[in-house]
């Protein structure tokens, strides 16, 4: 059986490049379903996308092949094929971008650079390596070739590395920034309930919620329409992260003035 | 053969939402097709959701296992799956969205409850449903799954209905309301032709259309181009409902100062 | 094996035009792909239809049924398909968005219109010939239908031609036009580097590109990361033709004070 290729990018909609990727894939695996993931992560954006991948794994199917494409240096990253430690397989530009979710399965068990003049498209176009780099080495992995064919192994070490922030974490506060921010004005933070019950502030209903340029205190919710209008909750999002939110239809990252990467601190509310 | 799923949600495209029901999909019933009907209803709008539904079924394979997702209270709604008088399956929140495309399919003739937890994808958010147990549910039901597998019978009786609103229809005469606007400024009315000829008025090319706040004489017309600039129409739309259009660049919604729900009433043009 | 369906259109992803077509090839051919080149082609543009469909061709499988759908004037165009010189399958509306990509592909063949009550989804709609004639011939196409099956035989010389604009190439200068501006501002010309070559333009680094408003020194350059911000650079996009980008975050579009469809001129920049 051929196998489902997942694909997750930058590009949006608006041109052509996520189709022309879709055709290329086709031409080669026809009978591969390819399996969008998003193409909306924020333009450019690799740590964005980094960790939707990582998060997303546990969701795809194990014998998939993953393409990932954001490449802000496209045309001056390698293109690179990664098989990890329990047997995923990776193929994206050699940026960071498939490092967390590559530590998620177990590292790195085998890496080629994808130099094979089978599977290029010549000519390469420098601003276009998905289309013509990375969309066909997942095809042809997909319709059965093994990694021998898409050119030379690279030694794992040498892959670039990106590392997520982590939060800070004291009894009583836990120092933060915010991962991203939702067309609804959610502001997403780097904590999980792990870290909330490491900073003993996984008891009682109610935070202090801190940035440089506002302050909330937030109820612990499950759910949206657990808030009224204008109140503030604090809700684990579907991904598993904190997420600061306001009952309809008011608007969290603007009430505390922040944006991506911004600090934020989480305290106990002092009644 | 393992079935098809056709998808309809008010997600859009801008976060992952939609592909992570898709890789969910694949990893489950990795031979389907998923076809997506539409992820650009206006967010949490049930009624342009069922209404959606309901008028593509027709042309919907009647094999295809139909997941439904718009839900502005996720978390405390029903989860279910139904099979239809006719043999059609659906799959979504029990909040009406089902209900009159169960009309159009011979009513409802089987229900669960899907509480598996060989189906759910634990820990089920509370935010998204649509990831943990509706799009495992539809996909479990392609691959071959019966309701059984799913959960327990519900009673069809207690489903949440939800009625699209009828126009009132006299001689001559017809109050009706605006469905939707497109980006166009077209004014959709829950109003076909058969109404038209019940009122008398379906003979003559002219006829009123009134709102609140503004008023047009309208030429009957079968498509766009039959309109000079800033002209004013009624045409009958892909889905078979009367609009209110004019020619471009003009806006017949703004021309008629009306939006969703707003009463519209037709009438004869006397000359 | 059934066939690829590859399918553009300008409809993007706001109402359900795009799915409805896919549910109604699902219907029809359900074992075939449906692969979405773009729908993000600029509302009833032909002339970028069909300059995105002549450019991808070499990307798209030789058997897949190519469905195009750009179409002003809908309900008074003929449908067609159209056998190309080279063996190629092409469904669409009479109105040159087939021509360029033709003539790629070695010329029509054979080309018929589509009629047949077996194909068509009655009653069709004047305004979505998409769903209720084009789709379904591609469908049918994909899973084996003739093309006597569609309709009676066209002649070919009576199909609708478009010519694409083409750059006028004396010796140190080129007069061209904007075929395009992306999201980012950068101005897609109707030129490529054998027009370049001919107007003995392809040697130095430098170029002097005018339009009526404005008029920047470009330096060629191969990928946008060779450009500091708020210079001006000349690049082949990955369709082949050449750009003028500026570095992020300045808009070259804006700088030259440019728009689709209008002149500017290359020529030798004197130091």
């Amino acid at each position: 059986m051929t196998r489902s290729i997942v694909f997750l990018s930058d590009f949006g909609y608006r041109n052509e490049w996520v189709g022309i990727c879709h055709v290329v894939m086709n031409k080669i695996a026809p009978e591969s379903h390819v399996v969008d993931l998003s193409h909306g992560v924020p333009p450019l954006d690799v740590r964005a996308g980094a960790l939707l991948l990582s998060d997303s794994l546990p969701y795809i199917r194990h014998d998939a092949i993953v393409l990932a494409v954001i490449d802000p240096s496209v045309g001056r990253d390698r293109d690179v094929a990664v098989r990890t430690g329990d047997g995923r397989v990776f193929v994206g530009p050699d940026n960071g971008l498939l490092a967390p979710a590559c530590r998620v399965a177990e590292g790195v068990a085998e890496t080629v650079s994808i130099t094979s003049p089978h599977v290029l498209l010549e000519p390469v176009s420098p601003v276009l390596h998905a289309r013509d780099v990375l969309a066909p080495a997942a095809a042809h992995l997909a319709a059965g070739a093994s990694f021998d064919d898409l050119g030379d192994a690279v030694d794992p070490e040498s892959l670039a590395d990106l590392r997520l922030p982590e939060p800070s974490v004291e009894q009583g506060k836990i120092t933060c920034e915010v991962l991203d921010l939702n067309r609804f004005g959610n502001v997403q933070l780097n904590v999980r309930t792990s870290h909330l019950a490491a900073a003993g502030l996984d008891q009682g209903d109610r935070l202090s919620v801190e940035s440089h340029s506002g302050k909330a205190v937030v109820t612990r919710v499950s759910t949206y329409s657990d808030l009224a209008e204008g109140e503030w909750g604090l809700m684990v999002d579907p991904r598993g992260w904190l997420s600061v939110i306001r009952g309809n239809p008011a608007n969290a990252a603007a009430g505390l003035g922040v944006g991506n990467d911004d600090l934020v601190w989480l305290s106990r509310e002092h009644d």
